[in-house]
């Protein structure tokens, strides 16, 4: 006998997760869809080149590469894609004249990670990107922020929060304190750590004395790492953060801070007007999303109550998204929904209602009768949109109904040779144990139809 | 730079060709849920040993296996699935005891072989595979030919056939001319070729007398050879191939075979009283889906005029699907619709609506209007449900027009300085260039949703 199990860091994922995880797929396909996003796919499988290209990952992730060789093939020559957006940059690299911009794109398929295998991490797992290429418009900034609100939204989080910045205001008033562009951007790096290492350990990283593998380099004397940490830190506690930060020093003194704050205020206000609730948004002006290659708007959003699982989906601005693969420059604005993530999070929370199935009616197949009376009737429920399940062995009626309450099903229809004979039907609630007899089979769709809208008024 | 181009037979898949596909997946999703099947996911990376243990895939296939190794990982130990068969198995084997039987899943997702690249061939392809596990009932049986009816009718296919048989049927008719199970077997591989090779080509094989590669043992002589294809072809003739079977002499002799015609029937029957329309089935005793995997019913089905493509949807029954893996013996019934040949058959066909978007709605972004008042609209429409984009950049309209009519944007939503005056909107059919001007915004639900019925009425 072969083992059955999988490889290590790798999953099955059965109907228990399966089915909430595909009703919010369906959700963000939806919502992608409403505002005019169009899926792509791309293969699993790229050309290590492309992957690997300098720029196209960060170190880490190269590391973790997944090579892929068959028979006959050159070793090295191919690999699993390890994000969506490598993929993507190509994709347009190659179709953009074809396409045209804007382009916008959502993508949702698995990338790989020879990650080492830990609680909650898995070496493959769903990532759901959309992007709008093609346009420094601050209306698809203000829109990108629309879509992750709606599509959370409708995938039926309780509160979450979605923090907004601009980087170019921090890089701005890390100018203003006399670091070079090349120190800023290191300086960024720092700052974005301070929801993690706290303010302590940004002000000794900020001055080249952080842990072992931290930045190294001495930036900012501590007078100074004090003052930006303060704007960070104040800003956040600001009802009209932009009003006040107009008036505070470092950003009368820098024009790319000042435009900076131009820019974020009308990206919020255009989406609140696009109807994101403002008490969703809030600005962090210590936000940079780490990595160099965002440049404008950053978001990180983080469900409320559940910080702790950090951020289910984030994303922002940059500037020119495909140089590796064409010398044409492509802005863009996206976020990336973590799929997994977030089920891990609602699942812990209690949100995710358990079921084993979507069809919420079982039709018995009776001992003794024709299976072709079940079928009729399942077959009649779904012609109304009722998805109905066959029980495919005529074994003892007690076992179909405890398979039935098992898997979720919440509604049994019963017809045995007395009920037959009289042309009519039982209907049975799987979870109370209360049958309905002798009901005609001209009224089934109806009755059941009923019966099942009761029940989710009574979930409600 | 780095070429953008995908490995060899691999490739991407635009809008245009995603969208039909995505609706289609959504049409599947659906149906397989109706008939109460779950969905499973299982890792694209499996154990080499689970995927080239003895009776995993066929030969050909094993030698087309794309191996997967990471950094700091011993090769030869990974593998990308070939199908979604091995790992059903695999799955079952692990949790068939959390899981319990009957166990309807369905599983979605990428393939992948090395094959030689070829036109309409490709190294990733995505199989849409349904099953039922633990029962042997006819009932399972005749509900696989429902789910084959219901998802190809609701995914717009005009006209198709279902080709059914009973391979004992056939076995049993081999014995009856007095060949073992081991030749009969063989000859079955043989027979399973009638419709590529021809009547000739098949005659020949059985009697030894094939070209290369073919089976090259005599089998029966041609006397037998004859009796036994009139028999499969006869068959095909028969208003009713039930009674002309029961009174042929291979039959008559062969309980095997009487019993396989039986149950056949029964099958037969079961799905037409679950709904399938009889004309849509056609009865083939030579049909036996060349693995001896299966064991029971077999099926094939074929786009009326477009036989050419072959099988979009295929399966049986099997009598163990776990044995590598598990002692447990499970019996089970299953097909597997290839989505991409479906696709290109009814791309060719021209069943395919072109559109490059899914939101019906372009909002114009009016050169010197705020965008907010576009966000909005968009947001309303929205809300009932109807998608729309805001165009990003406030460029010339004409531009913004053409975009829409490019993409597949039926209507077109315009304000200007004007129209915001006068608090009313124009909307524009992208498709005849008429334009309804100065509606009030508080009717802009209605009226947007009354041309979009009115489109929707015109196109059928």
């Amino acid at each position: 006998m072969i083992d059955p199990r999988v490889a290590s860091g790798l999953r099955d994922l059965p109907p228990a997760v399966m089915i909430p995880r595909e009703r919010m797929l369906a959700v963000f396909r939806q919502t992608f869809a409403g505002f005019g996003f169009v899926p792509i796919e791309t293969p699993h499988i790229e050309r290590m080149e492309v992957l690997t290209g300098k720029g196209a990952g960060s170190e880490e992730v190269l590391r973790q590469i997944f090579e892929v060789t068959n028979k006959g093939g050159t070793p090295g020559e191919l690999a699993l894609r390890f994000d969506l957006t490598v993929p993507l940059a190509r994709f347009i690299a190659k179709h953009v004249d074809e396409l045209g911009v804007p382009f916008k794109r959502y993508a949702i398929g698995s990338v790989f990670r020879g990650e080492r295998p830990a609680k909650g991490r898995f070496r493959e797992f769903v990532q759901c990107d959309f992007d709008t290429v093609g346009t420094t418009s601050h209306v698809a900034d203000a829109e990108t922020i629309q879509v992750i609100h709606a599509a959370l939204s409708q995938a039926q989080l309780p509160k979450f929060t979605i923090a907004i910045n601009e980087r170019s205001i921090l890089h701005g008033v890390l100018l203003a304190v006399d670091l070079d562009n090349e120190a800023a951007l290191r300086a960024i790096r720092v700052l974005d750590k301070l929801g993690k290492i706290g303010r302590e350990g940004v002000l000794n990283e900020l001055q080249g004395k952080g842990r072992e593998g931290a930045e190294s380099q001495a930036l900012l004397d501590e007078a100074r790492a004090q003052r930006v940490l303060d704007f960070v830190e104040e800003g956040r506690q600001q009802d009209d953060p932009f009003v006040w930060a107009l008036h505070q020093d470092h950003i009368t003194i820098s024009s790319e801070a000042q435009a900076g704050i131009t820019a974020l205020r009308q990206i919020v206000e255009d989406a609140i007007d696009g109807g994101v609730p403002k008490d969703t948004l809030k600005i962090d002006f210590g936000l940079a999303r780490g990595l160099d290659y965002y440049t404008g708007v950053v978001f990180e959003t983080v469900v409320d109550g559940w910080e702790r699982f950090g951020s289910v989906c984030s994303g922002g601005r940059y500037d020119n998204l495909a140089s590796l693969y064409t010398s044409r420059k492509l802005p863009g604005v996206g976020a990336s929904i973590g799929l997994d993530r977030l089920l891990a999070l609602m699942d812990e929370a209690g949100w995710l209602k358990g079921t084993s199935t979507m069809a919420p009616v079982l039709v018995v197949n009776f001992p003794g009768s024709m299976p072709a009376i079940a079928l009729k009737i399942a077959s009649r429920l779904r012609a109304v949109g009722i998805g109905s399940e066959v029980y495919p062995d005529a074994i003892a009626i007690g076992k179909q109904l405890g398979y039935g309450s098992n898997r979720g099903h919440r509604l049994a229809v019963i017809v045995g040779p007395d009920e037959e004979r009289d042309g009519v039907f039982n209907l049975r609630n799987l979870t109370t144990r209360q049958e309905q007899k002798g009901i005609p089979w001209a009224d089934l769709e109806t009755t059941v139809q009923e019966a099942l809208a009761k029940l989710r008024e009574a979930a409600t």
